[in-house]
């Protein structure tokens, strides 16, 4: 493992290698070039100085389609691990991550920030930290970035939640001086749909300018991705999609509007509408479900929709095409190359990715979603945690970049 | 006036200061110094060397908050002229601009390009081109730059109109190659909403980086500016907000769909409502405008309201309120930092804007309103025209930056 501030000495050509290296997820020497407008022997001297500082690898040979087989680079393992934590409203995420991004050692669990503050969930991420860097024999000093992803508004310069609706005993309270005394790292926080953004275009080699990445589970939310950078919004709350009114006549939402597409086709809807079904004795295989586990999860409502349960497919038929709903009206005002579908609904199947799609095109301009499509994220329900690595490393670059 | 290409032989600094110069709108050599990062013996050499090339010009002193005054910079007037075009519905607006956006010519009048195929405005256009050079004695080879908007959307990268749901006979055509033999410049055609969103980023110096601009005139439209740039979509339709529900048992719009809020809040709604509270009696001056005119229009509405008619504010209320509820969730997905209204609908006076507000706050999250401002735009009618102006130098100097 490398002393600590490796990166005091860099110039910022040198940084940017680091930076697109990190981005192009094994690029080759040539691509790395061709993506800065280096010349090739600028580059190549460039790279081999990192190499030999230890902070760039070669990864072995890129997959070619003819011809000598390009080494492809990465960043160097001995840089240390990053440290991503994804606070979903009723799951805790926490993954030890290589500067490459490969998840090292992770943990999962429930949890729920609407019931507990902010020193209880804090205090088991560092508990759970702890145990990870022990397992997998890391050094808390080894630490090279930290990326946390909570489900409200953050204010991300000061790494504090502001005003989040689901937890208002996180307001103002700044996750960032809570876990900075932990590392010699620096510490990042963010909306757990940014953070999905962020894997997603970290997956993505930046490849895709503008596109959505939309969460659905306890709450809906949606992440931007304009002009290739996430974005944020004036405020931090940019995305909040989940109380677009898809039903004036629908039943009330927390936040006290009718038909908030969120509490009518989120998580606990769909789990709602299956208890009901069960309890009226529209579905056998839902009734067994309540039966035998005392509830419904909307796991549940996915497996029996796909066992071919009327009901069940009922549900989250109309799960997805109020949730294509809302996504038409967002899709009509930014346009984007792509939706991606995050989050605990997407392991309710392909009928529900169906039913969002036909609502979408149904109700879009044409011109709006001539060529947009719409998919689950490819990461599944890894994205989260991805993106908290993606965070901490593309921002810790870039502050270690700009310190002197 | 200086020979043609006036640019070729530029560095990359002396183009990067002519950008500064043109979007600080007055800047000093101490601002644009420190705006490019550039040391103060730097600048002040680049741009003694532009003002020997006449590119530059002195400005005559900023105003200051006390010791010696600063010298402003601007564009030479000798570069040229621009030439600002745009095309709304219902309206045509064409005007010479100097570099620094002062208008020099300018004219106006009605047309209709839902009647009017392009080859019938444009050659309108042309015609007007030529009267406003003549008049102010200028040569169609001193046009620096054109900038033309247009009421549909538009793939910017080849000027050419995209299945536009207002002018079906403009689909693919070639708005730039129809104007480009006439001038020894470039020819950048975009949106309507987009130019004006452009002119609002000059007036600001881009000092606002994430805000939308509403044109509500005889369609609603919505041009954004996202991390400081005008942000056109993925496929050249962002800002599609006219078709927004906002009441699912409205009357039905010219695109199908029930309740859009162009259908119910856009110049030809109010004066639909406006004639209609006429002949039912129930506004004694709407009427009397109606006997004498033939016909109400929308700054008659507002003058009636202004007079303190009952049913003329209603009208302007109702429509108030109704763009108001569709900015409610735009203002949610995006979080602007302001709203900025333009168009024909802001001469119906300030009743409008104070009813737009109270509905976007009523309906917004708290959160994303808590700093939203929303205001009519401080350039006014001009601010299309300005637009064109601006989109003509900006794309103009990025051309002539990149050309060898």
């Amino acid at each position: 493992m490398r002393a600590s501030s490796p990166w005091n000495s860099l110039s910022k050509d040198e940084m940017h290698v680091l930076e697109s290296v990190f981005w192009s997820a094994g690029g080759s020497r040539h691509g790395i070039a061709d993506q800065l407008g280096y010349s090739k022997s600028k580059a190549n001297a460039l790279i081999a100085g990192l190499i030999g500082q230890g902070l760039l690898a070669e990864a072995g040979p890129q997959s070619s389609s003819g011809g000598r087989p390009a080494e492809t680079l990465r960043l160097h393992h001995d840089l240390g691990v990053l440290l991503g934590v994804d606070i979903g409203a009723t799951s805790l995420d926490v993954a030890l991550l290589t500067p490459d991004l490969r998840i090292l050692a992770q943990h999962a669990e429930a949890t729920d920030v609407r019931q507990q503050g902010p020193g209880v969930v804090l205090a088991r991420v560092r508990s759970l930290t702890q145990t990870l860097l022990t397992e997998s024999g890391h050094q808390p000093r080894q630490v090279l970035g930290v990326g946390i992803g909570v489900p409200g508004p953050v204010n991300f310069e000061i790494g504090q939640l502001v005003n989040p609706p689901l937890m208002p005993d996180w307001d103002s309270f700044s996750v960032r001086d809570f876990l900075r005394d932990d590392f010699d790292a620096p510490v990042f926080v963010d909306n757990d749909v940014n953070l999905m953004a962020f894997g997603e275009l970290w997956r993505l080699q930046r490849s895709l300018p503008n596109f959505l990445e939309i969460k659905v589970g306890t709450g809906i939310g949606c992440g931007i991705v304009c002009h290739g950078e996430v974005y944020r919004g004036a405020t931090g709350s940019a995305g909040d999609v989940g109380h677009i009114c898809v039903d004036q006549d629908g039943p009330r939402c927390r936040c006290g509007k009718r038909g908030c597409v969120e509490a009518m086709a989120a998580g606990p809807a769909i789990v709602r509408m299956a208890t009901e079904a069960a309890q009226a004795g529209e579905s056998a295989a839902l009734a067994e479900c309540l039966r035998s586990n005392g509830r419904i999860e909307a796991t549940d409502v996915g497996q029996a929709s796909r066992a071919g349960d009327a009901a069940a497919n009922g549900i989250i038929q109309r799960a997805g095409s109020l949730i294509g709903q809302m996504l038409a009206s967002v899709v009509n005002f930014f346009n984007p190359s792509h939706v991606f579908l995050g989050g605990g609904i997407t392991r309710t199947g392909p009928l529900l990715l169906a039913a969002v799609r036909q609502s979408v095109y149904q109700r879009s301009l044409a011109l709006s979603t001539r060529h947009l499509e719409v998919q689950y994220t490819p990461l599944g329900e890894q994205v989260g945690l991805i993106g908290a690595g993606v965070l901490a490393m593309h921002e810790t670059l870039k502050v270690r970049g700009i310190a002197p």
